[in-house]
């Protein structure tokens, strides 16, 4: 008799390894990386996200940190693709820094992420082509496939991703609200997201940041209704400040300074750019009607202006900060003029959000913020009931909440024990932590081992704006890349590696560098205590500065990358 | 050349007519007529839901009013089916009225519902077979095709209905709320709810009674916890009231009680049969082991006891009115005990309410309510959310408010405006109005004309408790029918027609009801102004059982019925 030993169904041979490089419980620096292994091999790696974040004690916008791939460093022949869910600096920014690491592998990203990442990529010189992703489309790599579904966040163009292999399938819901009214966009996409619930999801990845506000999260409409009322009592020049990725928000204030025959000046460096971006995608269509320069302003009544201002979190170096203390060259604020919030305090933020309020106030201005006025902002972020519909739609196995804190998973936790997944049904990642998932099976991985890796970008004063406004200043005026390695009580290990590019002529530069080298190891040495990464980039830029000054009579961008061990 | 005529599209011969017969703007009283016609000829109709309605000058649950079913009277062999969304009075009570003279038509319902329609039946002396629901099946009643999707409601086995006719796809979502936690039950069943949406859904009727209110209606779910909460607080006894139909709810509280220790006693008639009904499906677990009677409470420290009672309106003769008044014989409210109002009061009926409560509150118990606790009670009906999800999900082309009162249909009407539905597509019908649906066209058909038709089918006193508890008792009383004729002006233009069964002998009937007729006239010519039905069959009911108490010595159930022309 033959036995018949072919028809017995193979054990499965497949197995996935999720790997979360960052945005666990660090709310930024987003990057998840999917490895697939038949029989035990590597076979496929795709990557979701590469953002920056922004280390605790420092000022949003200012310092990054990126995430660390020294782990797939010998891996690059396996990433078949990285894949953005849209264009936050939390989940696009550090590709420019980690993409020739990578491998320069195929990216894919919506229509305004594409915009977003191609022009961070300009910024830093470089160039990249990427994949506009097709929503109609299953997309292969190996043996991974992937579709992209249409969801609604704080910005346009915003997807959550279906990731099916042959060990199982993944639904990654990174940020997300469910608005049912989008303005100028189409809803979520329930049929597609609820397709993926019949085709057995093992493992739902799902924002939750918002999982401590009961209901559903406002939608952006709401904030539409609110710039006009508040436009309508305003006299002298109509302010609104925001996060300027919000294309959305800017547009519905531009609909609503039309109605009110106001032009819209946006004032602040990144609030240009995304405006512009946006403007050649054809997001925002009254732009070329009505957006006037900066130092056209002066030309129209108060009455006649709306202006649209980056620096709602109070950065210090931001347009709105700038405006507060009267160091706008073009722009004064003054009685009747009226300044909209239109975004919530980022935790640690407040302090100095309140200084800056108080500061509009003394030139008596209106300021109206979310403490006084409700509807001037709506979360990106889903609240429990939105969080919980997701849920119900995708109906996986096991969840993991991700995006949010180590709090917020807690409180995901046992917030999905009404939705009747019990606690070990929800992994808990944090940065460096991996799950093997196999057939029906989740179990935990190997902990990979990261480091911060730090990056000062923008240097001191303005020499970031002219950076990113003119490559051609720029270029004149070259950049110092600075590389500290730091042990854990942030004492030097090693002597600053210092190089550039444009700067001075290189027989200038090694004694030029050799004397920056030294008086950063000074910085080290005169330490009495251990100071913050934060205090001593400040302290090295200074110096450096300095130095430059003195010796050149200019100073050219300084990026700073301290690496702890 | 020949002329391929067949190869032309020929124009849709069908058409769809929707007629609401009840529960359009009436909240209740639920009951619509869909016919579909082939070439102007009428080919099938079905009808969904059959309810009984309350007249707005009196008390719940006392008097009713039914759908006048005039209209259908020459129609009944196209009559295919009649199906009901749930187990409402308002959705399926007025059946046992209608039934014969719809021509005993084939009747779906899901499980509970099958059980409390045919209760329903059983309280009438009736018989009826009828189909329990397969929500896995598309049901065919001629050319028309219908399958039921399961919702949440604050009853179980809620549905929506898929209705498919060749004119045109109709949506049927009466009362409903999105329940993502719903205790002891699935969630709604999103996957079918969508999937609609990709069929093109011409009309959507949806529930409305809830566009008042923000964000999504509160879970089930939470009042379980309250439950808990305020058990524990209670010394004594411990006595919930409820709508007897909230199974979910009821099962809550047995819960709690079941964590506690406490024998659960139903008190109130439909509080006792809903319940039974609901353990023979299975749906109160604990019943068996934990319900004792009423008259066996007092073998039970109070702090052993939680009561379930009817009468959360305040109705004068409910039980838990008779329990504030000391005349339950076995029954005593006393300090220590907590009542707690798990229902919101329909409005109207406040004034008896907040009276019940001062009457329980002057025993010295603890009442808690919806003013003084939030997490009481949960609404069966969809908040804004809820709403604005179900249109996003079915995507219709035009959407038809039902189930609430002009005020709401008007609400809606605004509400909608942010889902970027414009006027025209709102269609907003009253009783006996009707539509066409064609292809892709709705246009308003002619009104039907409709009458109220008044039933009271309670007597007075005990009798009707007795009428259903026990059909033997009432064998021996028998019942008297009268039917009245009013015009406009409630004033008699016919002399009062009375019937009877069981009561007395033909010989001695005639006369007897011959002086009840006149006394009935004597009402009538009396009044000085005009009375309301409510007040004028109060007066025809007292007449008729101090006749009937002086004549015979007993009273009948005396059955009024009020024509108003």
């Amino acid at each position: 008799m033959i036995k018949r030993n072919f028809l017995r169904k193979p054990k499965n041979q497949y197995k996935l390894r999720l790997i979360t490089l960052g945005g666990t419980t660090g709310v930024t620096k987003n990057m998840y990386v999917y490895e697939l292994y038949k029989e035990n091999k590597l076979q496929d790696i795709i990557i979701v996200d590469c953002g920056i974040g922004f280390p605790k004690e420092q000022e949003l916008g200012v310092d990054l940190v990126i995430p660390d791939i020294t782990y797939l460093k010998d891996k690059t022949k396996f990433i078949r693709a990285v894949l953005f869910t849209h264009g936050h600096e939390d989940h696009i920014s550090a590709l420019p820094f980690h993409y020739h690491n990578l491998g320069k592998p195929p990216v894919y990203a919506t229509k305004l992420t594409k915009q977003f990442l191609e022009n961070k990529f300009r910024e830093y010189g470089l160039r990249i082509f990427i994949n506009e992703v097709d929503y109609k489309k299953t997309y292969r790599f190996g043996e991974i496939s992937a579709e992209f579904i249409h969801l609604t966040h704080s910005i346009p163009d915003t997807a959550h991703i279906f990731i099916k292999t042959p060990a199982g399938n993944i639904y990654h819901g990174a940020d997300f609200k469910f608005d049912l009214t989008p303005p100028y966009q189409d809803p979520p996409d329930f049929y597609k997201i609820i397709k993926t619930g019949k085709e057995k999801v093992l493992c739902l990845l799902t924002d939750c940041l918002g999982v401590e506000r009961e209901g559903m999260t406002l939608s952006e409409k709401a904030i539409g209704d609110t710039f006009v009322d508040e436009m309508r009592k305003t006299k002298g020049k109509f302010i609104m400040t925001t996060f300027s990725s919000n294309i959305s928000r800017i547009r519905q204030c531009m609909d609503a300074a039309a109605k009110f025959n106001r032009k819209v000046v946006f004032v602040g460096r990144s609030m240009k750019q995304n405006t512009k971006l946006a403007r050649d995608l054809g997001y925002l269509p009254l732009y070329d009607k009505i957006v006037i320069k900066e130092e056209d302003a002066p030309r129209f009544p108060p009455s006649k202006l709306c202006l649209i201002a980056a620096g709602s979190q109070g950065q210090f170096d931001s347009a709105l900060s700038k405006l507060s203390q009267k160091r706008n060259p073009y722009i004064k604020i003054s009685a009747g003029d009226r300044i909209i919030f239109s975004s919530d305090p980022i935790p640690g933020n407040e302090d100095q959000i309140y200084s800056l309020i108080e500061n509009l106030s003394e030139l008596q201005a209106d300021v109206v913020y979310s403490n006084i006025q409700d509807q001037l902002h709506a979360s990106g972020h889903g609240n429990q009931d939105d969080l919980k519909l997701l849920v119900r739609f995708v109906n996986p196995k096991y969840i993991m909440p991700i995006g949010g804190t180590l709090r917020h998973q807690y409180v995901y936790q046992s917030f999905a024990k009404d939705l009747g997944y019990s606690k070990d049904r929800i992994l808990m990642l944090k940065e460096g932590d991996s799950i093997w998932i196999e057939e029906e099976k989740i179990y935990p991985g190997e902990q990979i081992e990261t480091k911060n890796i730090f990056v000062d970008a923008e240097g001191i004063g303005d020499v970031g704006n002219i950076v990113l406004q003119d490559r051609k200043t720029l270029a004149n005026e070259g950049f110092v890349n600075v590389v500290v390695v730091l042990d854990k009580n942030n004492r030097l290990i090693k002597k600053p590696e210092i190089i550039s590019r444009g700067f001075v002529f290189t027989a200038v530069e090694h004694r030029l560098f050799q004397k920056a080298a030294a008086r950063i190891e000074n910085i080290f040495q005169k330490q009495t205590e251990i100071h913050t990464v934060q205090l001593l980039k400040k302290q090295i830029n200074q110096t450096l500065t300095d130095l430059f000054l003195k010796e050149k009579g200019r100073v050219p961008l300084i990026v700073i990358t301290i690496i702890t061990l």
